[in-house]
């Protein structure tokens, strides 16, 4: 599919999904094989700590994971995560985590991927904040 | 503790997650190394098909099996996931979700817990949805 | 199938695996969606420090769930690991490490798996040493 | 330290494992953050279809990992694996297994690594087999 295509079934997908609505996510970039998504920081996705909860953080490892595999699966389907792991780096306060999933492996069967989650602060500096792998695999899509 | 004070820990905790509010679980059940907690199915916490968002289902996860670990955490100590993983292995719309997460060991440095994810539906029908595999670290409490 | 022809199933395939062999590891059981493998501790099988090395702690519980697996698989099939994830709880020196592998779901496409690998000592006395959460397909048999 | 002085504290490690000698590993490369370790095809160590058994897949990333993590744990301390996850990829009979482990984060208590398996076949064609993430701790060096 063109570039613009597959940003469309992405985007479509996202749209779909009320737990990305709720917590604040937005799709910046989709293309084959790499799925961009951003959540800024807000009291409403909190630990106890302050900091972003590690909830949030997996579903914007498991989102970008999950649809860079969407871009490479067959036309018509939807995919669903088997497993993933999620290796918690650095927590923080405010600022913008960025999350970029890639495929590294096409199967016929299986689909894995991994997911770099990485924090911005107010000066625009990155860091590393969880690292993830996960298995996915093509279904039905039902809408 | 008593199992009072335990409850009371985790309650303490637990409120003060802007997260589990904005998805809406509820504490349940906190004793000595296991904590039970529920979350009701909602349109603000769904994927693109309309079924539990795996987001959610990971946040039940590893706030079950943290707040666990958190019972047999030193006095004064907060938990830190380190990391965790999960396989999901069905995925329901409506209904309810019952985490129940477990220590299954209290190392000196280390708290490893499990934590197993079910459905439960409108007639009461208890099916295995996720189980996760956790790995935490007592922090210093910062509030 | 019976629980024989299980056993034989699984037999069969276990003696083909040259690196079972190598470290030493004996069937114990195999009946259905659960397999029971045991690895005698030896100077070839050791880690820097003495004690059991995680390769063979992992290579346990990879074989036990992976064998779990293929009890339930189907007939005429072998099974591949997709992923495994394992946590270390304890370690020794001496005695016997013993896996128990589990099926705790048969999916038509995916099955998943979990595995305790406890170690007895020369008294008896055993001990949860890992735990392992694992994902397998089907895949044809070449042999 | 300088990469000499990295060089030769792992491999006096590496020579006191007794499993990596049982299989035929290799210490190839160690720097600061960085450990390669290879592994020749050998019938010793085959899984029942005669392809690399997943067992020493695992050993390998296992190995690499924890290797790179002892090349930044303090002096006179060990290391030990907390736990891994890992996704295999492809499989193969015959050539060489590459396993190249790297430090992604060096916490004060934790360090957190990944390692990539490659395999190179008879003609040099390298191929990603399997990729891990891993948790470890330093701990006390007891010989």
């Amino acid at each position: 599919m063109a570039t613009t295509a597959i940003y469309q079934r992405i985007h479509n997908s996202f749209q779909r999904a009320g737990l990305l609505k709720t917590i604040g996510a937005r799709l910046i970039r989709a293309e084959e094989g790499l799925v961009e998504v951003e959540l800024p920081y807000s009291p409403a996705i909190t630990q106890q700590q302050g900091g972003f909860h590690g909830g949030v953080i997996g579903t914007l490892a498991d989102t970008t994971g999950g649809y860079a595999s969407l871009t490479v699966a067959p036309p018509d389907s939807e995919v669903m995560t088997v497993e993933y792991k999620i290796n918690f780096l650095n927590n923080f306060q405010g600022g913008t985590l960025r999350g970029i999933g890639k495929v590294i492996k096409k199967g016929q069967r299986i689909i894995v991927t991994t997911a770099d989650i990485f924090h911005v602060n107010e000066e625009g500096k990155s860091t590393l904040c969880a690292v993830m792998q996960q298995t996915l695999v093509p279904i039905k899509k039902t809408y």
